[in-house]
């Protein structure tokens, strides 16, 4: 098999690598956005298949060169709901939906663009690199991620915003796998700190409820993360709160699908991100996501409230 | 930790194994339908979070006890309009979407179910035991699950109908790799061979180009095909051509992201299963999708007519 130039691990280690509050990995230094495929240089036409548009049907640069955030979400109606109370909030239009494929819904409101991403890696995966070509063809600058999702919380109350410090997988290690050619390439994940430690300090000034921790990412909902409600159980009680116990003591808080490749992919393309999850349970004490409807909105306000002060802050916005 | 009883790896042989035309698998018989989570025995509510309903809502047994088969497919505007098809086809009501969640759309024509599941494994796991638990409450017997897919043909021409043998993981194994509670399982994955002879007859029948092979299944839809468009690409040409030529020596005619999970899980759970994927292009041609609207319909048209026919035949409708 050919040689993978994996460029992450040559890259330089900062010198307050040691107080990174991950998985006991050292701090890296984002590389400079820019694509990483020769082939894809200099192409008169790119069609990004699950958005639905492409060089020769939109003029990418005109649309998007101002886009300075990327945030993003499992749920369609959550981030077009999202996406208005932004406008909204901010005074700013709200685009119509700019996807032309039913895979994705994609606002724009400012330099602030809304994408879903679906459930799991893969999906997440697939909307990352066309945003990410996106981004390149637009020749935009200085783009930030965030991603804003609901999460299973681990020893914390339903309705806490965990602000990610790092993505763990479900193997416990802080890494993106990938599988290329027969081959698996483990990839570096990391998150942005000052965006982290931004979140933090606006949640307090907000007064919400706001942890910080470990985020572990599941491939799948049921018994990769030890429910003992779905169709298949081979474990037992105990076993689950042996595995919550263990998690929770290497500092995991929330459980979700995503994070792992949005760590890794985002900082391997160069552009900062961060992760915000409210949690919709507490874990150790159930199963079933059980919030009154009314509840279930004011929860999923709290991603989008933190994220809007982080964006006005950050864009000048009053 | 504890150690799980993977039921699978203790079912009996069948005696033409050795001509199973699979990844050198023997092939297995499969088990039972039934639930196989002994904490959801007899309990009164059991809310199916991604389809937005349960047990308390939903009058399941009226509702789903004669569905014999689950038609599934990535998008959910296609689904969609296989059960607007398949209605219009065999004279059936069309249900309004039975879904009360944005995850997946679901539509029920008389006894078949139709419900999208995203794109990758972890979206389709989702799907995939919320469609089991609640085939398990509305106690349906001998259901059938049938995937309608597209996909990347490996030395097949573009609109060419692939009918899995069977599935094999990036890794070039025929396995669903799961992580649970830190461990790894290797779950095995089977599809049913007489749904798969019956599937390859009725398209020669129907003069449907039809394919038999093994379906490769990726993570994700750039790197994880070797394809050269996305934004990163650390391989050249001549290592995705090496890799497509040792797959399709390896018997594989298509790639898509689900299929190790899907014959995998529907095995395991004892429910009979095919895989009817349409290619959109010939990888070994190109990366990019470019097939005239007109012809994506026609091929996106040819899983369906090769899946009703084979409906029409088991149900016996006219």
């Amino acid at each position: 098999m050919p040689a993978l130039n994996v460029t992450e691990a040559v890259l330089p280690v900062t010198d307050d690598a040691a107080e990174s509050p991950t998985c006991g990995k050292k701090m890296l230094s984002y590389p400079a956005f820019g694509l990483r495929n020769k082939y894809l240089e200099n192409v008169d036409d790119d069609f990004l298949y699950h958005f639905g548009f492409g060089l020769k049907t939109v003029d990418i640069p005109k649309t998007f060169a101002d886009v300075k955030f990327v945030c993003t979400g499992g749920s369609p109606t959550r981030l077009k709901l999202y996406a208005e109370w932004f406008s909204k909030e901010c005074k700013l239009d709200c685009s119509e939906n700019l996807s032309k494929s039913d895979r994705f819904v994609m606002y724009k409101t400012g330099p602030v663009l809304w994408i879903n991403h679906g459930m799991g890696t893969p999906s997440l995966s697939i909307m990352l690199v066309e945003a990410l070509k996106l981004l390149h063809h637009a020749n935009a600058k200085d783009v930030k991620f965030i991603r804003l999702g609901t999460s299973g919380g681990v020893g914390v109350e339903p309705g806490t915003v965990v602000v990610t410090t790092n993505a763990m997988n479900a193997e416990l290690n802080d890494k993106y796998v990938q599988w290329i050619g027969g081959k698996k390439y483990e990839r570096d994940t990391h998150l942005d700190e000052d965006l982290r430690k931004d979140l933090i300090a606006l949640a307090n000034e907000k007064k919400i409820p706001v942890e910080s921790g470990l985020t572990m990412c599941a491939d799948d909902f049921y018994e990769g993360q030890m429910r003992l409600d779905g169709f298949f159980c081979e474990y037992k009680t105990e076993d689950k709160f042996h595995f919550l116990k263990r998690i929770h003591e290497k500092g995991v808080r929330n459980i979700e699908m995503e994070s792992t490749c949005f760590a890794s992919m985002t900082f391997r393309a160069g552009v900062k991100a961060a992760i915000v999850c409210v949690t919709l349970l507490n874990r150790i004490k159930g199963d079933q996501v059980k919030i009154p409807h009314d509840q279930y909105i004011e929860f999923e306000e709290r991603p989008f409230r933190l994220v809007t002060a982080l964006i006005k802050k950050y864009l000048g916005i009053n």
